[in-house]
């Protein structure tokens, strides 16, 4: 079983998982912030089928046990980004799934979910419910379950993206930035990162007002913000109150510091991106470029910076207001 | 001299190019329009530095000749993508580079010639002034003059896409969807394709309000429609009076169709886009996905639609508007 053992995600497991998603997710390309100097490549997940990356993971983890999941089924709980990913990647693998949403999921969603063909099941709007929620079913009809990052499985999907940077990105020595909620993305693409290029340096984004990885990666442990304080930033999909156990594993052996951004740098960025380099980022999908464009004082100098775009499902009215007011 | 001879541009013209310009394009990915049926893949060259495929041709005519390009400058005519793209890539490429714009061309546009660097010329704000402009700085200087569109070097640029489709596509027999203006960009691709998927059809895609190569390709001569008709359409990229010569050769060989779309199709599909596929289009980059939403009736039935995006140079407010009306 390989979530028995708890070391890091391994190259080979990330290179088995990139195969397994090949038919169905996106080769991004790295893309240039035209005109922004210091140069940044973008790497655009904003163009997987789901809108973010988080098709790769799923992906990743339902393939991995096939039998299982063609057999009983798949669960997760999700009311963004990751559950549909799961329900797209269970219907291309001919798999049927169970979401979890909360009662309060905004209808966008749900219907995304719901189009793929999954079974929505809606509980309490409490972390604590879903949870329940899925290991119920998982237990009561064999489903396999789908956790959203912390997972080696997910964590490997999620590291095919490192793969890609370091075989695009001619620098030996490049700066990665990723967002951070749970920690999923970036251990993976930290696992990659690390083990083929030892030099470059890989650095967490959050929003200021969600900054639980940076306070745990600070103090060495994990530390939980609370809920009504995550809940505060635009960003919806960084609202996670704390990384899990093996994700802080990975972020404290591999990452080398979270940087934060504020809710205006957040919104300018998504005005940036999509005026001059022609990309949709949802606030969460657009910290690591902000990150570039405003705190380029706080990273290493002199170095090819490559930002990870993590997901564009924004509200078309957010995109429109913050188009029209730059 | 390879603008001696008047026959099609070859595959061999189009690898060599691609080998050229390589290091400065991105290499982009055929990108699933979600939830859109059929299936319609997506090639957005609205990705490219300058924001639309215009760098290939511009690349590849000057790297072709690169050795007149460093000892002379290079000369081009354009007050949009084309004048950008010739910028970017003759700095790129260390050459020094004059762009000839009409005196009441758009500032960003301009201002986005002059940030690479290209010297700018204004004229006269007619065809006729313009390419007398581009010649005789030509004849007085040594320049290398690089068209727009009905050009080989250029057409074997633009065709890099066509090579890149065909790596991409899984289906033997895809539905090639191009915007026409000046033709460079589907002579390119329909050189491409065909060379090496037969099966393939290659169907062009004009607005209803500039439809010149329509009318051409039906009466089987070039013809061109009154500036003043083609300035009405929205997508100003489109606005070209007449297909080239060289480029009309191509379209009459390769070229099965041109399918029509109105301004309010253009319009609605630079709204899906951005909400659904997450990508920014300009009005002529979005045509060929607009045959694919609202024309599909037109279309061969039962085969994989692949739609070049062409370009997302688009007026934020003009992006804010759609975005706040569908």
């Amino acid at each position: 079983m390989p979530n028995a053992h708890d070391g890091l995600v391994t190259l080979p497991e990330i290179e088995d998982a990139a195969a397994r998603i090949a038919p169905a997710v996106v080769r991004t390309p790295l893309v240039p912030f035209p005109r922004v100097t210091p140069a940044v490549l973008i790497k655009p997940e904003s163009l997987q089928p789901t809108g973010a990356f988080k098709l790769r993971g799923a992906y990743a983890a339902i393939s991995a046990d096939l039998e299982q999941a063609r057999g009983h089924g798949v669960v997760a709980h999700s009311s963004g980004n990751h559950g549909s990913a799961v329900a797209y990647a269970a219907a291309q693998l001919g798999v049927r799934a169970v979401v979890v949403v909360p009662r309060n999921a905004a209808k966008p969603k749900t219907d995304a979910i719901a189009h793929y063909g999954a079974k929505l099941v809606s509980v309490e709007p409490t972390l604590a419910a879903r949870v329940t929620a899925m290991n119920e079913l998982a237990r009561a009809h064999g489903y396999l379950p789908v956790p959203p990052f912390d997972d080696r499985r997910v964590i490997a999907g999620q590291g095919t993206i490192g793969l890609e940077i370091v075989a695009d990105c001619p620098a030996e020595d490049p700066v990665v930035l990723v967002p951070v909620s749970g920690g999923g993305l970036i251990s993976g693409i930290a696992t990659a990162v690390k083990m083929l290029r030892p030099e470059a340096t890989v650095i967490g984004v959050e929003p200021e007002l969600a900054a639980d990885a940076r306070e745990s990666l600070l103090r060495g442990e994990r530390v939980a913000w609370a809920a009504s304080d995550v809940q505060r930033t635009v960003a919806d999909a960084l609202r996670s109150e704390r990384v899990g156990e093996l994700t802080f594993t990975h972020i404290r052996e591999l990452v080398s510091g979270i940087v934060t951004v504020t809710e205006q740098e957040i919104l300018d960025t998504i005005a940036r991106l999509a005026r001059e380099a022609r990309l949709v980022a949802e606030p969460g999908g657009a910290v690591a470029v902000a990150a570039c464009l405003f705190r380029d004082g706080e990273l290493p100098a002199g170095r090819q910076r490559v930002a990870v775009l993590s997901g564009g499902n924004i509200d078309p009215a957010l995109l429109a207001s913050v188009l029209a007011t730059v």
